[in-house]
């Protein structure tokens, strides 16, 4: 039953239509920015009974003067260059924060919050930094919303799906593959493809930054689990820097062949897991990034190109996938439109930080001292009594070894194998790769990634 | 900004909470509506400051004595078996429709509407069959909520992505793998198993009925399709019926010898499609279900056993898609819950049968004449010709064979060979089977299913 007073809102929201349209202040107008303008100018022109008509009123841009590669309608939009014209225009309802950065995004998320004013961002970096900031602010100004579902993996609706869906539920595990780049890399190494050489044509595809850091040392993900995280279990990382973080520049062609020879495929994938304690899953949170070796037929492999993959494991559903395209204008412009129009809807949650609907967040340990199978490939010059050495330093750390794999040797002085292990922690694995380094036949550091178990 | 009446709204709702519980009524109290109580009796114990505190204080059933595989605490939860008792009652906000059913469901939900009561369903032949009653109900009921999450693909959170992610975007095409029963045993038949055997294991296992032809024939997913390509097109497609049906019965274990040689698997798909006419998928829609043929690298090959997976193809996104359990007690519950807190958390979409905001039921022409590669397995005695007369039927229907493959023929009697097609009709095959099934060489109509292209 409605109550009186749901009752006498609807039908003053249904008065306020005619009279008053839903007024988006944008900052930034590249290439996400021109997608949200030309979505809500041209899709969404006509408005319903139930919602007020939407218009990009301001956009906020450094230079009024640059060509731009969308249309902007002079009789409903103004082009602004001082920030302050959008953020202290009263008439404004929802500011689309897709300028990028954390310094200035950062004072213009938090104005707008407090102005009342609601924020849809595509800022994944601001969020996984700041978050604990724009929560008590959310907290502070109760009634503006908060949308953020384009900051992770572009076009698929996986925060959304997160806040909405496992309300009743108890999340165990999270894992996604979370940047097309990365990914993109990843797939033309396993048809045989140099890591240089695939960073390069990356590169000129646009995919790739001239300062790839981010990207292929595996930054980026790490702040998107990172709030996949909080989502998930209700707690935040912090800082971000201190999430256990290893990128994809050390895997080379030849891991994809000895993956073949397990029947995996090699994934760069954030992961998020409640370990168990006592009972089930209800032990310290472990978050971690590292390029994974994947089964073929998981559901994560199927992620090809510059796609992404987020694979959700709970109580009640046992494991969903959600996949789709993690970048690019359209994509990730509809993720910042779905979340405009549900904020003009009002259906947009009001704890936008959990997947539980009570918004509560409770403090659980964080322990990312994990515990997998692994993968451990050793780069050698050839000599005598070298498994006989492995064993030895396998057994001093408590390993037991499951296989070793040895593809034919083409150059005795720069040769490799690997070495995969039984289930241990990732503490173990990481003491037997810096023992090894230290033997006279290895060639550095031994590369170490966690080998994933089909469900 | 928030409107005066928006912040009276939420204050006023505040002070209900303490004094009002969110009171719901279930009708039906067998495997889904077990989990059901569980989850809100258990799990969701704790209110907050926005959300009223849910109970389900009726449960409806049958028989009074029959014994439960849950606990139903007596001081909260009345257990009836009439009806009215929870249909008349005022004080309860929500029914949850459990029972299953087309006849005395249909009556309780309409009934549950005209009181202002919220409903929430699993019922998908309901839905199905009745959608426009439905629709026109609410239509008059405006302020009264209905959630149907848990009517297609389990615990696949396909219906709220389809009314919450696209509303700014166009779709293209929808396929769904949305039958567990029929993806387990064609899983086993891929690993060799027979029709018959893998039939009898499914029933032994409690996944097929005692009479499977609401699964083995298609009809369970072309009730799904239905409800699908409603929310994706806006479009009813009644009677249900009419929608062109192949199920898995004619299917055999030599049709996944020959699909291997083609890279792919046999899996149920539901499609709902826009053709392209003038532009870009601006033509008739098309929907049917039919056993096709999926590359082994497609994100629907990556379904297994019992599990259900959903491909939207849309404008602004490319392909999305959404793969969990289809079925069982915990996820079916949890997408009925999932519901049932958006509608107290007041989140809940207003048109829950369009993907678009405008909730516009525009009307598409309807057009089942697909295109599409085929897959033609003939069952023939071998004699002398037979390549001649296939190649000349093809002609004469205008199909130009793409390639022709036989395993190594071990009786002469009762063998097979495969046909697979350019781009045609499905017209155009379904003639040519007719043809090749008069021939003196047939041994029955030759089984015909689409080849899904890679993207």
């Amino acid at each position: 039953m409605q109550s009186a007073a749901q009752r006498a809102f609807h039908s003053s929201s249904i008065i306020l239509n005619k009279m008053n349209p839903f007024k988006i202040g944008m900052i930034g107008g590249g290439t996400v920015g021109g997608g949200v303008y030309e979505l809500i100018m041209d899709r969404l022109k006509s408005s319903t009974d139930t919602t007020r008509p939407m218009i990009i009123s301001k956009i906020c841009v450094r230079d009024l003067h640059k060509p731009r590669d969308f249309h902007i309608d002079p009789s409903h939009t103004q082009l602004v260059s001082d920030i302050n014209e959008v953020l202290d225009d009263d008439s404004i309802d929802l500011i689309v924060e897709v300028m990028g950065g954390t310094g200035l995004a950062k004072t213009v998320v938090l104005k707008a919050l407090e102005n009342k004013q609601h924020v849809v961002t595509a800022n994944k970096a601001l969020i996984a930094e700041h978050l604990s900031e724009i929560q008590s602010s959310l907290q502070q100004n109760s009634s503006v919303k908060f949308g953020m579902e384009a900051a992770v993996c572009g076009g698929i609706p996986v925060i959304h799906v997160l806040q909405s869906v496992y309300t009743g539920d108890v999340i165990h595990e999270i894992m996604g593959i979370c940047n097309g780049t990365t990914n993109y890399m990843l797939g033309k190494m396993e048809e045989g493809a140099d890591y240089d050489e695939v960073l390069k044509e990356a590169q000129n595809l646009g995919y790739a930054e001239a300062d790839p850091t981010a990207d292929v040392e595996g930054h980026d993900v790490r702040a998107k689990i990172a709030i996949l995280a909080k989502l998930a279990f209700g707690t935040s990382v912090t800082p971000v820097e201190d999430i256990p973080c290893q990128g994809i520049s050390s895997v080379s062609s030849v891991d994809f062949e000895y993956a073949k020879l397990l029947n995996c495929t090699i994934k760069l994938v954030g992961t998020a897991s409640r370990l168990s304690q006592y009972g089930e899953h209800d032990g310290p949170l472990t978050v971690y990034v590292t390029p994974k070796l994947v089964p073929m037929t998981h559901l994560l492999a199927s992620a090809r190109g510059s796609g992404n993959a987020v694979a959700v494991t709970s109580a009640n559903l046992g494991t969903n996938s959600y996949t789709g395209p993690g970048a690019g204008r359209f994509p990730t412009a509809n993720s910042v439109v779905s979340d405009i129009c549900r904020i003009n809807a009002n259906t947009c949650t009001s704890s936008p930080f959990s997947s539980q609907i009570s918004g509560s967040s409770s403090s659980i340990d964080i322990d990312n001292d994990y515990t997998s199978r692994f993968y451990v490939r050793i780069s050698f010059r050839d000599s005598i009594g070298i498994i006989r050495i492995i064993g030895e330093l396998c057994e001093k750390n408590g390993i037991s070894i499951h296989s070793v794999l040895q593809n034919p040797i083409v150059d005795r002085m720069a040769a490799d194998f690997v070495v995969t292990t039984e289930s241990c922690k990732f503490s173990q694995v990481r003491s037997l790769t810096s023992d090894i380094e230290l033997q006279e036949f290895s060639r550095g550091k031994p590369l170490c990634m966690p080998i994933l178990m089909e469900d």
